[in-house]
C-alpha cells in the first residue's frame, strides 16, 4: 500500500495561523493532508492513536507543530515509526527557544526532524515533507522542481529590480 | 486509602547517579519508594501504565527525572492527577538548559513541578515531595522539621569555623 | 487541624494580571484564598509573618508570583515547610529568563515547585496547587477530574470542527 | 531507479568522533552508506558537487554534520531536492548552540531536518533517514521495528533491576 | 586595477530596511555600490558568481545581511579572497542571536568580519568597509575623518544641550 | 561613627574558594573584614540579624556571594540601607548565568551593587568595596592608588617581556 | 573636601528616557547631578576628561548607563578611582543582555557596580549613589530611611486594597 | 606611505595562547607584526597611545583579543580609523559569550570586525587582515591564494582517505 498523505498535528486550536501555510504548501503540492488538534498533555490518548493508526490510515509523514515545552512530536515519534517532523512553535515569552529545544534535542533512539521556528519553519517542513514523500513519487518530485525554479525566479525577479534602484 | 509512597521515574540508566540522592533523602525521611527507569519515548507504554496505576498503587507523588529535552514529567503529568515533580538532568551538552525548558514550560492546564537541574535539584525533589506527603502526616511533618534544624545548624557550625579564621 | 487554603501572594501590584487567573481556578475548584502583595525585597517582614503563620491559618500550599530577580517564592520557602509554588513574571526585558532561573534553581535543602513563565505558569500553579491538596480530599480530586475531562472535550472540539476543514 | 543509499558528510576529519555512529547504525540496518569530509567553506566545489549527483548516484537522504557555523547542511540542501538531515557538531567553546542555530534556523524555503547536538543528534540521524527510506522498503521498515523492540527490551531489562535495589 | 567599489548582497527582498543605510553611508563617503538580493539556499549559483566574479567587476569590500540562519556571509567567503563584512538581521523571532551566530562563528580558514545585529550593524558595515578601502586611497581617509568628526561634533552638542537642563 | 569594616558573607561552606581572595584584598589594603556564612535559604534569621546589625557594628560595605538562584545579596539589601555587593557564583550547571541573574536583576527599590561572576568578580567586590569606603579614608584613597599603580606596571611589565618575542 | 555630587553620564542622547528617573531620583534625596551625554566611542576624550576631573569637581559616585556594547562604565572606571554604577540599557535587539554582559563581566582590578538592564536599574542606581554618599552623610541617611518606609507604606497599602478584593 | 604591519593587542598575559597562531599566521603570509600587551582597563593611555599611533607607524590592521566584557577592540576602535578585528576570548565562566557580544555589539559610528570566540577566531583574524591588507599587495595575494588551495588539498586529502574507510 503507498503512504503518500501527511498529518498536520497542531498541540492547540491557537496554533491554527502558524500551521495553515504548512496545509496550503503541501495542497500547493498536490499531497493529500489531513488537519488536527491533538495535545501531547491534554488528549495524550488521541495522539497516540493518531500517530499508531498513521501508516495504516496510508500517512507517510508527521508534521507536528507546538509550542511551551513542546512534546508532541516527540510523543508521537514514541508511537510510530513514520518521519515525524516538529515545529517549534512561539506561544511562551521565551520567542519559540523552549519550543525547539524541545523539540529537537531528543534522546538516542526516537529521532524528530526539527525545522525552524514558527511560520518559516511550519512552510519547511511542508517542503521536508514533500522532498520525503517524492523519494517515491516522479511526478511530486517535478512539482518540487517547479516549486524551487519559481522561488529561485521570484529572488532573482527582486534582484533584478532592486539592482535598477 | 493514604497514598504514602513516592514513585521516582528516571528516563534511562545513566540518571541513576542523578536521581539516586533522591531516594536516599526520602528513605531518610521514612517514605516508601518505588525506583523505576521508563523512558517517554522508548517504553511509553511503560510510563502511560505507571502514571495512571500509581495512585491506586498507594503513590501519592511521582518525582520524574530526564535529560535532553526532557518530556518524561510532563507524560507522566498528561496521565495522572497526582502532582509530578520534574527533575532535570544535565545530559546533554546544552548543561540541562534544555532539560529544564522542558520541563518547567508545561502549557496551560498540565502543571509539573519544576526543580532545578541535575542533583540539588533531585535532592530538592525529594524535600518537596515530603513536604507535599506531610500535609497530612504529622510524623513526616515532624521529621522534615528536624532535618532542617539539622541544616540549619550545619551552616551555623560552618560559620562558627570560618568566622575564626 | 485541616490545612486547606491557597495564599497567593505576589511581590508587586502590577502583578495582578498574572497572578488572578490563579485565583480564579482555585475557587474555581472550591478552593479557599488569600490574595496578597508582599514584596521579599520591600516588605520582607511581611513576607516572613506570611510564611511563617501560613501553616497555622488553615493554609496547605502557597503561590508566590514574582518578577525579576525574583526572590519570593525562595524567601517564603525559608521561612515555612510548606510546599510552595513559584511563578516566575516576565516583568524585565529579559522575557522572565531571569525571573525563571531565580525561581527554579534553589539551592538544595530549601525546594520551590517551579512552574512556567507568566498566565500559562500561574494557571499551572492553581492546578498543581489543587492537586496536592486533593491528595486528602476526595471531593476535590473528583473536581479535579471533572475540570481535566471539560479540558479533554474541548481540544476534542476544537479537533473536530478543525478535521472539517 | 532507486535511491537507497545515505551519504554521510561531514565538515572537518574532526567530526569523525561525532559521526561515526551514524553510519554504524546505518550499516546496523543494512543500508549502504558514502562517508564523505567535504568543507561548506573550503571546499564549497565538493560539497556542490556532491549534493547535485546525489540522487543520480542512487543517494536517497543525506546526512550532513557540521560544527560552528554550521551550514554545510544548509548548502547541501540549496544544491539538491533530496531530504536533508542536519546534525550540530558542539566543536566551538558554544557547546553546539551556534551550530544548532545555524542548521534548524533555515529561511522559509529550503528545510533542513535538524536533529539534536552531537553523538545522539548523530544517531538520531541515521535512524530518521532509516524512517525515511522504510516507507518504500518492507524489509527495512521490518528491521526498524525489530531495533525498536530491542530498545524497548534494553530500557525494560534496566527497568527490571533497578526495581530491585 | 584599482578594487574600490562595494558589493551589498541581501539575502532576501524583506531586508532592504536594514541594509539600504549601509548603501546611503558608503554613498555619503563616495563609494560606488553594487546592490544585490542573492539567497546563499535559494539562488547558490548567483551568489557563487557574485562572488567569483567581484574582484575583477572592481569590488573591494563585500558587505553581506541575511537573517535566520544567516549562511550567505560564509558562503560568499568560500568564493572569493575579498575581505566580506557580514550583518546578521533579525528575521526570526530570535531576535538575531540566530543570525549573528550563523556569521560570526566561521570555522577556521574562512574568516567573516561580523558587525552588530541589524540596523546599526549594517551602518558599521559602510563604514568598515570605507576604512579599508581608505587604506590605499587618501581622498577618502579623509573624508572618514570629517565623518567621525561630525559624530564627535553631534555628541557634543547633544552633551552642552542636556548639561544646561 | 565610622564605618569602615567590610562583611563578607557567603551562602555555603564552599563558596570559600572564590570569595577567600576577596578577603585577601581586603586585607591587603588595610581594611578590616568580618567573614560568615549565612544562607538566605537555611539560615533567614542570621542573614537578617548581620545584615540589620551591620551598620552599627561599623560596617560601611556588605559583600555576599552566592550560587544557584542567589538571593543572598538581595535579602541582604532588604534588612539593610548600606550598599551591598552581590558575587554571582558558577555553582550550578549553568555557568553563574543563573546567579548572576539572580543578583542583579532586581526589582526597583532595593539595589546590589553586581559585579562579575565569579573569583575574579569577587576580587573586584574588595576594590569597589574599597573605592566606596575610600570616599572619607585619605589614606586608604592612596593606598587604592598604589594598588592601581601597581596593576599599571605588571601590565607594562608584561607588555615589555612579549614585545621582544 | 567633600565629594557629594553624582555625575551620571549616557552614552547618547536616546538613553535619556531610561536614565532621566535616576537624576529625578537623586533630586529627590537633596542630591546634586551633572547629566552628561558622553559617547565611550564617539566622544572617548570627553569621556576620559569626565572620569579624571571629577573626584576634583566634587564628584562621589559616577552613574554610567549606555547600550549595546556597553563599554561606557568600564572605560570610565578606567580613568578614575570612584566607584562606578553601570546601567545596561536595551538599545539594541538582544534586550539588553548583550549591555548587561558588557557592563557587569569586568576582568579582575578595575570594578564596575552593575545593576539590572534598562529604567528599573537607572532607579536602582540613583538609590545605590545615594546609600554610598550616606556612609558619610547623617542627612541623607535619613532621607534614605524615609524613602524606604514610603515604599514599605506603599506595598502594605497596595497589600491592604487586594486582601479586600 | 605603505602601512603593511599588523598590530596585534591583548588584554592580559593569559591571553597568549589564544592569539599566538594568529601572529604564527600572519608570519606565514610574510606579514609583519607587532605583538603588545595593553589592558583597556589596566593601561587606557596604552591602548590610547597603541591606536593614535599606529597609522603613523605603518600599521595598516589592528586585531585586538580579549575576555569577560572585552572592550579592547572598541576602545582602540575609538582612537583611530583604521579597520580593528576583535577576537572575543572564552577567559570567564560564560564560554565567551560576554566577550562576543562586547565585541560585536558595537553601537552604530564606530564599528569592530569580529571574528569567533577563541583560537579559531584568532587564526580567522590573522587571515582576515591578510585579505584587507591583499586589496593593495599582489604578492600577498597570491601567498593567500596558495593558502587557500593548501587549505582545500588537505580537506580533499582527508576526505579520500575516509572515503577508503
Amino acid at each position: 500500500m503507498t503512504r503518500h498523505k501527511v498529518l498536520i498535528v497542531m498541540g492547540s486550536k491557537s496554533d491554527i495561523e502558524v500551521m495553515k501555510p504548512a496545509r496550503d504548501r503541501l495542497e500547493g503540492f498536490g499531497i493529500e493532508t489531513e488537519l488536527r488538534i491533538a495535545s501531547a498533555h491534554r488528549t495524550p490518548e488521541v495522539v497516540r492513536e493518531l500517530a499508531q493508526t498513521a501508516s495504516d490510515r496510508g500517512i507517510g509523514v508527521i508534521i507536528a507543530g507546538a509550542g511551551f515545552a513542546a512534546h508532541l512530536a516527540g510523543v508521537i515519534a514514541s508511537h510510530t515509526m513514520l518521519p515525524v517532523i516538529g515545529v517549534p512553535i512561539p506561544s511562551s515569552s521565551l520567542l519559540g527557544i523552549d519550543a525547539l529545544l524541545s523539540t529537537v534535542q531528543m534522546p538516542p533512539g526516537i529521532p524528530v526532524a526539527a525545522v525552524g521556528i514558527g511560520q518559516p519553519g511550519a512552510k519547511n517542513a511542508a517542503i521536508l515533507a514533500a522532498q520525503i514523500l517524492a523519494l517515491s513519487d516522479q511526478g511530486l518530485s517535478e512539482r518540487l522542481a517547479a516549486f524551487r525554479a519559481e522561488m529561485v525566479e521570484e529572488v532573482k525577479k527582486a534582484d533584478r529590480e532592486i539592482s535598477k534602484t
